[in-house]
């Protein structure tokens, strides 16, 4: 590929900024741990594109998203953690739109130039003048150095902030993108959720952008489960300033740009899921040979969200057997006569089931492939050309333990 | 309601004899524990129902067993615990065709009269030789008083025996009907998984008592999920040998039995739930005021299913945004702005939410509430009539482990 990673995040694109504070989102009376407030900013005009949740209890911020997306002109986006703003009725609207409109006249933009997301607690009231406090003292003091603190200021539960950065090379010269995000499990406790920000320099049409980002999310974010809960919050940005001064017009150039949004997708989904609540393992599953892409993904996402598959794996157990029943419940259409089942990592690989008959394998070998941190299951069947990968992560202990003792 | 709870399970109603051995189906050179293969036995020809797992990975026996309830006229049922006979390809079902063939054999009976259900591990040939050697030595023993053997045979990680029997009164005499059921999960880890079974020694016609079976099983076993994981092997039948010399024929009879029916699915079906693996709470979602009797269903299930509410349950957290959450992206048409919540237990109940906004609530009562053993969750939309109820189990430390640690 075209492209090569380089250092930092969401302000490694040209004419972008950004900027975090503490701003006691959570509870005011708490010593400051961490920010909880980020903004970040294209100084020139920027082509925006969106994904939001499908969960129907989606959270006030989720709303006023999709009326700022229309527009497709948002050049600003304000991020807090402590308060998803979610379950909060007609005042939650009322309350993003405080924070929205008061980031849009401190930042000199006009209307519906500036998304709001909320990530944390649901069903609390947003603590907006704290927010709209935070965004003040950010403002005047944003900078391209300060796109990782934003990184910082956006993460709950997470155990490990989330950036990465790549240059691309266009038949018109160079462009870059970065990307942002927070999310330790597809649905986080009531921490709601994954939220994930992209940018580049590059000048592109809304319209390619929202292609290229509805096509990278469906073929990563959508095939990542931590716990099979969809969160209320969910929502993944594309904005493009063309500072580079590098338009992306031809259909090479643009597949280039598509290719490497999807890559940064497919990195950003690998960091969530490995940083899974409470996960020891990262879980790939590859499913090959189904009738159709859709089989291959309702049998690859069934895999990578069993339950008893998840707890085999943080038991270090080659259950295959489990595996075999989640691709038979899928809904998929599977032939189960015909069906070859592999386990890999760095220790090596191993093949458990034939022809849909399960081998006598060496157990050693496999305790020790699945000893590995990354993980991946293979499934192959004989029906068609239909293919799919989905991520997961184990189901361990402190899965149980964040999400018994969360709230209180 | 016109029935009365009697002692006993399968072996209650007239003419049904069982007995259980131990044949050292998963491992011969393991001491003798508790029996592991069972036959029951009608000593009269009957009517039979059934309804299987749709998994496309399905046993062996599940899809031998389609084959016999095509004639309608099974007799005899011969059940292993230790081994699924799941993935075990055409050797698999030459297998459970072989112990088929030597049941019908010794219990006198002619061609496609004995159901046979194998349950355990996934993936290892079924040792038929000693499930046979079981059966010879059983069937010159078996006694009514024997079907309490039979339910201690069929269980595998299961806690506690489920049996049940109750006493009708129909227009034309009194009948019974009996039940016995192994399953700790919905599907349980490659131990695959939930039996029942259900004889009755009232005289009715082959299809109405499928019709009766297809109904209660819609509304108990197919709304209750331990972790999501449909089993390869679930299977359940319905006998009816008329030894009581009374005939269901009046539309009120049949409604009265069809009721018992129902009673009994939901009775065992309750204590699946409460014995699912690891499990320290019974939970109930009730979901009321849906558009349709479909979208209730798929709330109701949804929040059963919740790992993070079930989780939430384990720490006795009334987080009602994860169950707000999974009502949300239940795939049903749910309106949030118009929703209430309450949480319900031996100990009182509490509202949490009104109108699709978090109450302020005593979190000391809700977490009084939480430590009963037994929980319900209320949901109440205004969208219309549609109502359903849905049971499941806490998510546990005790879950992970079982799971982590079952097969080596």
């Amino acid at each position: 590929m075209n492209y090569v990673q380089i250092e930092g995040g969401v302000t490694a694109p040209k004419g972008f900024v950004a900027g975090a504070t503490y701003a006691g989102v959570k509870n005011p009376d708490k010593k400051q741990e961490k920010p909880d407030v980020a903004v970040l900013f294209s100084e020139t005009p920027c082509a925006a594109a969106a994904c939001f949740t499908k969960n129907k209890f989606c959270a006030a911020p989720v709303l006023l998203g999709r009326e700022v997306l229309k527009k497709g002109k948002a050049r600003g986006i304000v991020i807090n953690s402590g308060n998803a703003n979610a379950a909060t009725g007609e005042q939650g609207i009322k309350d993003a739109k405080a924070v929205e409109e008061a980031a849009e006249k401190l930042l000199g933009l006009g209307e519906d130039e500036v998304f709001v997301c909320s990530t944390g607690v649901i069903g609390k009231r947003l603590p907006y003048e704290r927010v709209i406090k935070g965004v003040e003292a950010i403002v005047p003091n944003m900078s391209k150095e300060k796109g990782t603190d934003a990184a910082w200021a956006i993460m709950t539960t997470d155990t490990v902030k989330k950036e990465s950065a790549y240059e691309l090379a266009l038949s018109s010269g160079t462009v870059r993108i970065g990307a942002m995000a927070k999310g330790s499990g597809m649905i986080h406790p009531n921490m709601a959720t994954m939220l994930v920000y992209v940018t580049t320099d590059a000048k592109a049409d809304p319209k390619d952008l929202q292609k290229m980002l509805s096509a990278a999310v469906d073929k990563s974010f959508n095939m990542c489960t931590v716990d099979g809960d969809t969160s209320t919050n969910d929502s993944i940005f594309l904005l493009a300033n063309g500072a580079s001064g590098v338009e992306v017009k031809t259909e090479e150039d643009k597949a280039a740009l598509a290719g490497l949004v999807e890559h940064i997708c497919l990195d950003i989904t690998r960091r969530i899921a490995s940083d899974g609540e409470g996960a020891t393992h990262l879980i790939e599953v590859e499913a090959y040979g189904l009738p159709t892409e859709q089989d291959a993904r309702l049998v690859a996402k069934s895999i990578a969200g069993s339950s008893l598959f998840k707890a085999a794996v943080f038991g270090r157990d080659a259950n295959w057997g489990r595996i075999m029943a989640a691709a038979g419940y899928s809904g998929a259409d599977v032939d189960p006569t015909r069906a070859d089942c592999y386990l890999e990592s760095a220790a090596g690989s191993i093949q458990v089931m034939e022809n849909g008959f399960g081998l006598d394998f060496d157990e050693v070998k496999a305790k020790e492939i699945l000893s590995e941190h990354d993980i991946t299951v293979i499934v192959r069947f004989y029906q068609g050309d239909g293919q799919a990968k989905a991520w997961g992560c184990d189901l361990t202990y402190d899965y149980v333990k964040i999400n018994g003792d969360y709230r209180t």
